[in-house]
């Protein structure tokens, strides 16, 4: 097999694979220590918060690859690091926040939301440049 | 970086991540119709199908993207376009129909499925095909 | 368009997606037998650990693609076959014992994360060797 030829998106992909289980280690750890075990997901407000802060790291995991990829593949890998590395961070701090209170997950949320619409936009850029160059030969 | 050669599938994979950010919204606006904050995710009925749809939206996503991406790759990249699309129509009525009763959910879950099976089908097809190819030199 | 190199990575990716259909479905049999109707996700406890275990394994999902794709496009295409594989198997263990008990998640959860740590390391030693070549020209 050919080895591919973006080494350092298959990097930050498999780096946030083991963000996001780290997060899933967190929501454990707060089972523990609220005595809420499985299956339940609902228990004290701190732990709800948690699991829910998990929940939409989830939703939103195979998004942002897909803009993660589109950016990468199609705009600039640099750029695509870059902008998966500051998603990630804000991920985190999405997820500090919300395990405090609610209204924290705020900051964190918006600038995830900021990362994502760079590599879409970015992404978006790229592959319209490739489909007029692939279909109308610009 | 060479440009990838399949826009039109990186396209579409886009525009999907952009109509589950659509319906992610969708469910932040019945939030706060119906009073139900962050991180509860019960409260009146209709918020609670709305939320149900979007779940069900993201936890099809990525088996709709391996589909899409089979179909496209190994098989037809025009049929991967129609098929991806039509998922994505398929969604909006799931969900559209979700959020009026559990039972109007029924006719766009069907077709989600259809237009799913359409392309795990044809990336069946392609894939097999690649394989006898590759191994058996068919 | 240029048939992929993959197709046994896709292959395996695309039985992954029917093995996550499957189990999604023995929810649904689950919501029958429990007379549990959708939106509801709580209920009889049969039938919340029926749902938890495949909501576990919809989290994991995507992070399962990455490292089989890691693995298998950067280390060893038959390393990733085989470590897709063992997941799927594990998957199915511990969603079957998870129906039974809590308690009875945990050996297939644990050879769940075995598989999944296996793809991961072989995934990052072949992205680390793919960086020193075409970074540093080790």
């Amino acid at each position: 097999m050919v080895v591919p030829d973006s080494p350092l998106l298959a990097a930050v992909s498999l780096l946030s694979c083991l963000h996001l289980g780290y997060l899933a280690r967190r929501v454990g750890r707060s089972r523990t220590a609220h005595k809420t075990l499985p299956p339940a997901v609902t228990g004290p407000p701190e732990f709800e918060r948690t699991h829910r802060a998990h929940q939409n790291c989830v939703e939103f995991f195979p998004l942002f690859l897909v803009c993660l990829w589109s950016c990468g593949a199609f705009f600039s890998e640099a750029a695509a690091v870059a902008g998966g590395l500051l998603y990630m961070a804000a991920r985190q701090i999405y997820f500090n926040g919300y395990v405090k209170s609610a209204k924290k997950r705020l900051p964190g949320f918006y600038l995830t939301l900021a990362a994502l619409a760079g590599l879409f936009l970015l992404g978006l850029t790229g592959i319209v440049h490739a489909i007029l160059h692939k279909y109308i030969h610009l």
